[in-house]
């Protein structure tokens, strides 16, 4: 992005996945240093934040530049790592772009975990998890977490269904009309109080929805709760924001002072 | 999208800008007549759906496929034209692709008018009106609206405000952290019983947005309401699909039957 006369311009900030404590030297990857000094013109002596999804957020000071490197040292920690706990996101891969696409937003929407899902209809089987981990770090760098959501390996939505923790609501948007509106399904959820780490899963379905014998694989499941979306017909890719932006709305960390359900 | 064995294939759907009755002949688009018959592969004889706007939805049957044309005779109606009252979205214009999600994501979404802006810190005041309605039809075709919505020429913040009125609640997403928990305030905005028509106008700045003073004269305006938008920073095509969101499943028709509010 550009920036103005008269914006902020907050300090870059980068992930590193080495510990972090005060005095620590971190030598960014190449495509860090890159950016720190043919993008951001940083140079030794500038500052930048780094985070490491565990320690926190620290400032730190370039003091090294060379042609295809940089190494900071941090000086001392300006936000510490708070707890955390977001919702999991399970969804069946897109083509490339909105598979990116849907692993930017869900890690700016604050999911803690991306679960890729095989299902009947699912139109490619094909995820390169390093891929989709590069676009969480890179959402996560730019969106302020302090952490980055952990990527699984694809697997099929049985096998994902037969392992279930029987105590995390699993929420299913269901295009066919047989839900619940999403907001009343999500008030409507038992949360433990104090669990601070039981928030659900989401789970949405390839373009083309799910099979007959998928959706009525999920009233079988105590766990399962199937949502509505409304009459107009979302992209697998919006109807992902959706769900996360009315978690987060509603029992997530947009209500007042973020403290959870 | 693929399509697969066991999945339900809805008919295409087309807009035509021309009045709908029984038995009209419709001429298609360059584009539509390529899509139907070398992409669906349908010819003499086979059905889709079309739409205007304001004269519902109909079956429809193909009368003549020739190299670059198609012509269409509507059959029967298959949806009346549903009263329909959407959002306004006021959006800063982004990068080509980001502009084009934003229009894209806000019709699924169901806004009923779509206006960009030009703030302070706004990087392009380029906008291609033809360009975003064009994306707006081909959303509108694929998300099963029978709307499309109206796309404004671009003006200036301070002119859109100069004209408001003042019946129609404006809410303004600051990501500052001014504002209140978004569905509180969208639970809170008195709408007038029966004024199916008075739903709020949304207001999503640039990335980097809204200046200083930007921000302070939404505080002066009896009728804007400033919104946050939780701890993360979102871009602002993740903003605008937040806020319409959050609109459609606390206020809009995703609630129970989609009767509106």
């Amino acid at each position: 992005m550009a920036y103005h006369d008269g914006m902020v311009r907050p300090l870059p900030r980068l992930y590193t996945p080495i510990p972090l404590a005060e005095g620590v030297q971190v030598a960014l990857e190449r495509a860090q240093a890159h950016y720190v000094k043919d993008v951001m013109r940083l140079s030794a002596g500038d500052t930048v934040r780094i985070f490491n999804g565990a320690d926190g957020e620290w400032l730190s000071e370039i003091t090294e530049a060379g042609r295809n490197s940089a190494m900071l040292t941090t000086v001392n920690q300006t936000r510490p790592q708070p707890a955390f706990a977001g919702p999991r996101l399970i969804f069946a891969p897109l083509k490339k772009n909105a598979t990116d696409f849907v692993v930017a937003k869900a890690t700016e929407l604050g999911a803690a975990r991306i679960s890729p899902m095989i299902t009947e209809f699912t139109d490619t089987t094909r995820v390169n998890r390093e891929r989709l981990t590069a676009n969480t770090i890179e959402a996560a760098e730019q969106c302020e977490r302090l952490d980055v959501p952990v990527v699984d390996d694809a697997r099929r939505l049985a096998d994902i269904l037969a392992d279930w923790n029987g105590g995390t609501p699993l929420i299913c948007a269901d295009e066919t009309g047989g839900g619940a509106p999403i907001l009343d399904a999500l008030h409507g959820l038992k949360i433990e109080p104090g669990a601070s780490r039981e928030t659900p899963a989401f789970v949405i379905g390839p373009q083309g929805g799910f099979s007959k014998s998928e959706l009525v694989s999920f009233d079988g499941l105590a766990f399962a709760t199937k949502v509505d979306l409304g009459p107009r017909i979302l992209r697998a890719e919006t109807a992902v924001a959706a769900v996360l932006t009315c978690w987060q709305a509603a029992r997530g960390d947009w209500r007042n002072g973020g403290t959870g359900s």
